[in-house]
């Protein structure tokens, strides 16, 4: 991503006029160079990639506001489950035109974010697409030498804990969809207005990273669905686990959903959108990692216990039966 | 980027099949976590992100190791241009649906050429997408503290030197759909081939990172034609140029395409994806750097001078006369 140097090319002309004003870290030179630097660090620089594409991560008709802070923050929230700090980020950005009224709050939205986060544009660019509008973002964030919070260090006998609230942004895009939670909700405003928002606009807990950090032997973002991505954290730790499905945590909103029978618990843990950190907390820990969550300003939950095995993690209900689950996460392919 | 947990996912079992035999780098973890690592370097990390896109950057039948190709070595040029070793990179990519014959050799391509330049793959991510493929970068490097090369540090009295040939690929581009250029070495399969080849597989300048870095006081890859990246240099370094038409290097395929008047010049200077170097090289250095780049194996050929004032660059017949340019570069948007 580049500002203008002779300004023949109209692309340069966008860059520096929507983002140019993002890039204030020094490393990204104003956008006026082709690559941008981070200084050396003593720290492990944590890496990660993310894309989302209109019509399958968001909607054409999503607030751009709203899909800039979704993009970012869900590197963001990838970047607290591994117990990294942000240090900033590079865009690429696939659209079909220049679009003043969309890029406008678009770059708004994702520069409110990059201050907010502390985590700064350095570079990137933009490419022209006939297809869905791409926002592409790869994110770097710091942790001490070795101390990244890996998928595979859970034990037999770690709690599973996991932040905030479970389920709420896949009833959020049910109730942009019209679905039955939208019925079941229909004389409340604000519900719905909190439901879609959580959709619309992750929340990621990234004051929680260092507790993370400090206690957490496994950690995962829950993106893909709290019962998918479980299954994947106990894969990689070649662990199984048990889950007392009373104990997940729902928003009030979600929790009457339930309760009216709209939708059921399986599409709370498998919808996906929550970017919630689940992970796992040897039990030694766990009074300290919830001292440490509470001054975070994070609330979490405990939900069920790592066991040994390879079987998939069982969901159990309050009288330790079984509650079944037909598919664990939302896959693309 | 992460390979198959508990396996629920097309999309990890896709990742893990094709892509994370290429996860060699120990900061990779083999593709089974969230994030990866860049361990802590003395040296300044440079970042670089680039995207195509099938349909603008590509061809739709372009074979697919070219476009993984193509995709890593946009980068890789960059780094080069910056003065920068190759450290690594993210990957993500959006596909329509998990083609076999199309990943395959895509994910051989990109392969190959992570190990041929020493750029390991280390995460990313598929999306699925109704749109075009659309391939998205982030390229890592490493440069001493303090020494990348900037565009800006162009000074009057500067040679201006560019590596390889230029206006290849543009032909290539043209040859490929039916243009001028294919009429004129209609009898020459080979010329078509080389020429369509630099369209399709760039061949970045790494070897001559350390002599840019060493004797450049600016440069910048050229990637959307000579005079456009040129004109963008001079700009950012608060200079012009005169560049001499004739000195321009050409390859034999360009040179006997431009006799034929098939094409002008300005084609060849503002096609874009040469992926040549362009740098600025102070006078009393520019025979030590084209020592460096004899040794490095590059061609370096000076096609002009730097001169003070804010006019666009000049590119000058035999006899003086501007050359008139008409347009500089590609641009989106």
């Amino acid at each position: 991503m580049t500002a203008p140097g002779a300004g023949p090319s109209g692309e340069d002309a966008l860059i520096a006029r929507y983002f140019k004003p993002l890039a204030t870290d020094p490393g990204a030179f104003g956008l006026l160079d082709d690559a941008a630097i981070l200084k050396p660090s003593r720290d492990d620089l944590v890496l990660k990639t993310d894309a989302i594409v209109e019509g399958v991560h968001f909607l054409s008709d999503d607030p751009p506001e709203a899909v800039a802070r979704k993009a970012l923050r869900r590197n963001l929230s990838d970047l607290a489950a591994k117990g990294a700090a942000p240090a900033g980020f590079l865009l690429t950005l696939a659209l079909r035109e220049a679009d003043e009224a969309w890029l406008t709050p678009f770059a708004r939205g994702l520069g409110e974010d990059a201050r907010q986060y502390g985590c700064p544009l350095l570079g990137g660019e933009t490419v022209s697409t006939p297809g869905p509008i791409m926002v592409s973002i790869s994110a770097f964030g710091h942790v001490p030498p070795g101390s990244i919070v890996h998928r595979s260090g859970a034990r037999p006998g770690d709690r599973i804990a996991v932040t905030g609230t479970i389920g709420d942004a896949a009833l959020g895009l049910d109730i942009i969809r019209g679905g039955a939670a939208a019925s079941v909700l229909a004389d409340n405003a604000g519900a719905r207005e909190m439901l879609v928002g959580r959709y619309r606009v992750p929340q990621p807990r990234n004051s929680l990273a260092k507790a993370v950090r400090d206690h957490a032997s496994a950690a995962i973002d829950v993106s893909d669905g709290l019962a998918g991505d479980l299954a994947k954290l106990c894969a990689a730790s070649g662990v199984s686990a048990a889950i007392d499905v009373a104990s997940i945590p729902l928003s009030a909103a979600a929790a009457a959903v339930l309760a009216r029978r709209a939708v059921g618990i399986e599409a709370l843990v498998s919808g996906g959108d929550d970017y919630e950190i689940l992970c796992a907390i040897p039990e030694s820990r766990f009074d300290a990692f919830a001292e440490a969550a509470g001054l975070a300003g994070v609330a979490v939950s405990s939900i069920g216990i790592v066991i040994s095995g390879a079987s998939e993690p069982k969901f159990l209900d309050a009288q330790g039966r079984d509650v079944p689950l037909a598919h664990l996460a939302y896959s693309h392919f």
